[in-house]
């Protein structure tokens, strides 16, 4: 292949995606889901008998290519994730947003792992847990979004939301990281905590965080030292950039712990306190909104693969869907009632956490690279974020319907819409 | 390959050619060479015996993820030229413009034309030609950065080079699409006009105009409704971004004129007038340089070949640069003369046209990879945008010596060495 046959797919990929996008957003749906249909669509080329056709957008060379440029997209929607993370924040928050974390982390990650064992119990653990893992996700942009337009964003309950979403993302991440280091770690690793091999993945992931606190501690000093000399300057988001990369590399390619941890940690290194993040932020959103992130999506919904859906798997499906919906309104919910919110404001809560987007897709896409998650599961993780996003507007809304009228006319379109 | 692994590369190309790029800029240098000195350092880990490390960078895999990386570059550059040319200014500067340019494509034209003819008997029409059009290029930056120091850059002559500049990259395209267009149009296109095959090529040359043309008048129609909707919007960077990519990729598969034709009429097409056309610049600017730029530069160096350099092609190298420099200073001289500028205004044009950057190179990669130019040829290219850039500069400077002191103090970074 020559290098600028990727372009025709690009072209398509980012024409649809944002027709698409705009088309999800214009029924309410967040513009991931949209993204993800324009993939179905240009997979659709697949089974068009016209072999140069098929060869222009799934050609060896240009799927390849794709996938360097979706990884890229990952990478950064991951480290824009971290850099949009202030850790120091959450203190202000209180103890709630933890304990609402903690029980949505664990209900909705048991009965995932319980529901992947019950159906699959040839599988193995690292697996199990895995499934479970992917439930932890969650992203809250859509109920951001709806709080935004209902005026109450700014409440108790908006603030946990928003603070549990973020410790959310933290926990995920070493959950995520914890497996795949395992699963790297060699055929027996993870069974027994006695196992060499076992002892040598949790070294490495060990090492790897304080390295990468290291560098990063090293990294902020250049950063302040370059922003005291001349703020806004290009150097600033290029080495940014740099170092996410090598986070991303070296973790997963020395570490063993997945890529996009490393961008992630290198994004909540770099991000927080420094004053030029959110200069930084917005770069790199730039390029991910206006070319990579698009290109992530629609690449896995090109490569969906309905050949895996046993009727089994269908049925497991279907209980997993029910295990990611129930699972993280009951803990989120749980843990609220038990931080003494109202039984009305624990409903909301529970809601609010219930949302899924970009982040289970990128777990998700994590566990079937890694081997251990079967690629049949994209249906049911788009049915996830389909019913959630449609769920939760509606559900929060009326639950909302008895008090004082809308402080903001629903008309101006969520922000959110846009930064996909 | 894993697609995580092309990180590393990607992460010491940023790192080493923001470094490189301001090192440049610190002696006076366009950042563009200290970008390609950041490839050419890459370049040597493939000497480092050390067989891991050589395939973490020139894996056959990783190469190739770097090529498509670099030619989105090198079709963002020429897309973000073709949007900052706005041919109704043309008109205002009148005709003085349009001779020196002329004179400025001709003479140089010619003289590299006669010395490919002279030191390469063997290499044929095309490839003569192709030699020639490299050095029709010209990149004014450094120019209008000095001239912009001295407070010379509204005068006659100020006008006159930015305007001549423009309508060189416009003739430099359309020769360069001609030449792309018969070498790819087969082994006898080209010698004969009578031939039906070189026949078929201008007529897939005109045709190709001619659709691009009736696109971009539909589809600045559709940005114009977009506009007044909603301006600022996300979704006219996006759909400019895929119509570039749309463009680029069809001029080359289908028409046969090069990809980057179709980028910078692309551009050319959706620029100029359109409202929106700043906002959209301000987008693809901020990609390449923040990433796909540096890639591009940077893999030229990455992949530089000395083996080609023969004695006689250091003794055609050594001419070809002396033609480079004095076919574009005593064309565009010429030119000035011609259209009644003094004697010394007509010495500071030629000069100030002299100087080469980005455009010269992605010219010769143009003409390497249509196998018309030896590889060889990077090297002296590589001079010639070494010493325009350092002469014009000081001899430009020089030049005025004697006239009013500078009306804004040097001190101020130009401009440009930013926007690579």
């Amino acid at each position: 292949m020559e290098a600028f046959e990727v372009l025709l797919p690009l072209a398509l990929i980012l024409l649809l995606s944002k027709l698409m996008g705009l088309g999800a957003h214009k029924i309410g749906m967040p513009a991931v889901i949209g993204m993800l249909v324009a993939g179905v669509l240009i997979g659709c080329i697949n089974y068009i008998p016209w072999a140069p056709l098929r060869q222009a957008f799934f050609g060896e060379d240009v799927k390849k290519g794709i996938a360097i440029i979706g990884k890229i997209g990952v990478v950064l929607i991951m480290f824009s994730t971290g850099l949009g993370t202030d850790l120091k924040k959450l203190k202000q928050t209180g103890g709630a947003a933890v304990v609402i974390t903690l029980f949505g982390v664990v209900v909705p990650m048991g009965l995932g792992t319980l529901v992947a064992f019950l159906f699959m119990p040839g599988e193995g653990l690292l697996s199990w847990l895995f499934y479970g893992a992917i439930l932890t996700a969650t992203s809250v942009s859509v109920t951001v979004a709806v709080l935004k337009e209902l005026g109450k964003l700014d409440t108790k309950l908006g603030t946990s939301v928003v603070a549990a979403a973020v410790i959310d993302d933290v926990i995920g991440i070493i959950v995520l990281s914890v497996l795949t280091g395992f699963s790297s770690g060699g055929e027996n690793a993870g069974w027994d905590w006695f196992d060499p091999n076992a002892a040598l993945v949790a070294i490495k992931i060990v090492v790897f965080f304080a390295a990468a606190i290291a560098l990063g501690v090293a990294l902020r000093k250049i950063f302040d030292i370059m922003e005291r000399r001349a703020p806004h300057n290009r150097r600033v988001p290029i080495i940014s950039l740099a170092a996410c990369f090598f986070y991303a590399y070296c973790a997963e390619k020395i570490f063993g712990v997945a890529d996009i941890t490393g961008a992630y940690v290198a994004g909540i290194l770099l991000g927080g306190t420094l004053s030029e993040t959110p200069y930084v932020e917005n770069k790199v959103d730039t390029m991910g909104y206006l070319f990579f992130s698009p290109v992530f999506f629609a690449s896995i919904g090109m490569n969906l693969d309905f050949s895996g859906i046993t009727p089994s798997f269908l049925a497991f499906g279907a209980v997993y869907v029910v295990a990611a919906l129930a699972g993280k309104f009951l803990g989120c919910g749980l843990g609220a009632k038990l931080c003494k919110f109202s039984w009305m404001d624990s409903v909301r809560t529970g809601l609010g956490m219930m949302v899924r987007a970009e982040v289970i897709l990128i777990c998700a896409e994590r566990g079937v690279t890694a081997g251990l998650v079967s690629g049949a599961v994209y249906p049911f993780v788009f049915l996830i974020i389909l019913l959630s996003s449609v769920l939760t507007p509606i559900l929060l809304k009326w639950s909302y319907k008895k008090e004082a009228a809308p402080k903001k006319p629903p008309l101006s379109p969520p922000e959110w819409g846009e930064t996909m």
